[in-house]
């Protein structure tokens, strides 16, 4: 194992009609704040009512920034943040997916500064300090709601990254599966497969952790036992909390802990998908993974049976736990290859893409020849 | 799942030669110190002249108490805090095993306080504010190195029993797998049955959380897979440290999330053989465990027969589960019998103390006619 701290400041606050709790958490941090959402869908499903019904009753001075986009973009962080600067707010309050909790992340180390957030994404600057963050999370997916990390796009500039600081935990997170029920089939699955994604960059990250992998299994064989089922009973809370609970542990340090880091070379390409051609984050990754683990088989045949062996309960060799691992994100109705998608790509487009963005894995290193094979692979 | 708030303060400093961020750590709460620490095997080993040269170092005061017990007694806290209230002091340092970071985190609540800590472990009064407690652990086993949880004996009142707060957290906590090379066979299989005997107390407690039942059972044949070759290899860096990591897991909250509670039946039983015949805690536990789930399996044959199928991968029926389970406590060289002690026990007096101490579990209440009937399958 390698030497770690660990320490996860976030309060999860998990179940049913959590949110009764949300006013006090609030107000724990001020008066002031800054509600940040989607596109709208928190009006159609009635949660956009209920908060601001909250925030009435804590007599809350709210300001509001929505219209995130999936995939958000950098343009978006900047306007919200000027829009918490102008009004000292003491909290943000982020009501949405990943992609409105990574933008509330990087919102709140840009507030108390005055350069663009494109200067922390580029590591021209670091944060001293953020606003406190308290999210309300409508989609099982990312993990976003537990860890420092968020992505964010630029599309001026090509990019798509991660950027990760300690001052991006959430304070407080909460998570009620009932708020999931309305997201569509085709989503819950892109949230299952972005769970298992994780959990396998976890796996292929480096370093011997033996409990870690097992807590890896662990994860992705709940995903397999509850996931397929509630794309077909989509209001059943049973499935929506074991699924929401997953995501959460999917990416919030656990299956991490004594090791390096994990490999996230997958989601690197995987971002780049989603940048050109604004494909779902899960859905990018049910595209590469069966092409990266094609690409690499030959070097860690091991490593890759020990998963299919692990998740499936049964001994299969490496091609076996490929092939079977392509199956799992078809059971989920994904797709596996990027012509699936119905996209006419650019295959020359992609790869030029990726080695303009140096995408790589931290622990299998991707060079410009694995690119192109990878590319290739799940064209 | 039932609801939760899930929120572990502790930062966990795990690995080769952590001590080195000792110093540093202490030096954020103040100068001076109360080192506590038990009966002396810390000089032996030479890990107090290492501690006593980390806070020469940050130039600390230190106040020193030490003869803390096994199974430690409430009149060590009282003396202890004591010590600290005289001098003042801004923090806690504990080096040793359970017992030493139990009695600490009691003294980090009695020390602000006029009144001796017994009128918290009777519920008289309840603590509002603790001294930062910082431990070093030297002993892979309670699993208190991460949570709020102290157990503590007054032999007065001829009572043992657990005692938890929210204050009680350890604020961080050292664990190099290194420092229990020194601990003997036996108490390092000790440890390993309490880390065990932790993931069952979670296993059988109300409530239905599927993936903290995967990691259960992963804590647990990670302590099978690698404890019984710890015990003939002591020095071994790699077994130490999936035996120490496990412990910690085995009870700093994950296993319990989305359950009601742990059930504690065991524990409690085994407190009292503790208290009457100083029986090494988790000797205490192997001993009780097999009676308790004879007694309890014509109720909970199902629940069972999955843990042992669970741990060792075939399919078993409770009858079957529980012998395997007293065979691995026997691959541990534990006993699963009090007469294996050698102790003369009075089986009278264990069954008056366990009704006087109203012993009992959480998820399955124990009433007398039970609790005769366990003493009678263990002795």
């Amino acid at each position: 194992m390698e030497s770690f701290i660990a320490h996860n400041p976030t309060s999860l606050h998990f179940g049913k009609d959590v949110l009764s709790g949300l006013g006090h958490t609030l107000q724990l941090y001020g008066k002031k704040v800054l509600l940040v959402y989607g596109k709208g869908s928190i009006k159609k499903t009635g949660l956009y009512d209920k908060v601001i019904g909250i925030l009435k009753e804590i007599h809350a001075e709210v300001y509001e920034y929505n219209g995130i986009r999936p995939n958000p973009v950098i343009e978006d962080v900047d306007a919200a943040a000027a829009v918490g600067r102008e009004h000292g707010v003491d909290v943000i309050l982020a009501v949405g997916g990943g992609s409105v909790i990574d933008s509330a992340k990087i919102i709140s180390i840009t507030i108390p500064v005055q350069h663009p957030a494109w200067d922390f994404i580029t590591r021209k600057t670091k944060p001293l300090k953020a606003i406190p963050l308290v999210s309300v999370l409508t989609l099982a997916a990312t993990g976003t709601e537990m860890n420092p990390f968020a992505v964010i796009s630029n599309h001026g500039e090509k990019f798509k990254d991660g950027y990760g600081s300690p001052l991006m935990y959430p304070v407080h997170s909460f998570l009620d599966p009932q708020l999931t029920f309305t997201v569509p089939r085709n989503y819950t699955a892109y949230g299952i497969a972005d769970l298992i994604a994780h959990s396998f960059e976890a796996w292929f990250g480096a370093g011997d952790a033996t409990l870690s992998d097992r807590f890896i299994l662990s994860i992705v064989k709940e995903a397999m036992d509850y996931g397929p089922a509630l794309l077909n009973d989509l209001e059943n809370y049973t499935l929506r909390e074991k699924i929401m609970y997953a995501a959460t542990m999917a990416l919030n340090g656990l299956t991490l802990q004594g090791k390096k880091s994990g490999d996230w070379g997958v989601h690197s390409i995987g971002h780049i998908l989603s940048l050109l051609y604004d494909i779902p984050h899960g859905a990018s990754l049910t595209i590469v993974y069966p092409a990266w683990l094609k690409h690499i088989e030959k070097n860690y045949p091991d490593r890759i049976g020990l998963l299919g062996s692990g998740i499936f309960n049964e001994s299969l060799t490496s091609h076996e736990s490929i092939w079977r691992i392509e199956e799992m994100f078809r059971s989920l109705a994904c797709p596996v290859r990027l012509s699936e998608t119905g996209i006419s790509a650019d295959k020359q487009k992609i790869y030029d893409t990726l080695l303009f963005n140096k995408v790589s894995g931290a622990n299998y290193a991707l060079k410009a020849d694995d690119l192109h094979r990878i590319v290739e692979l799940f064209m």
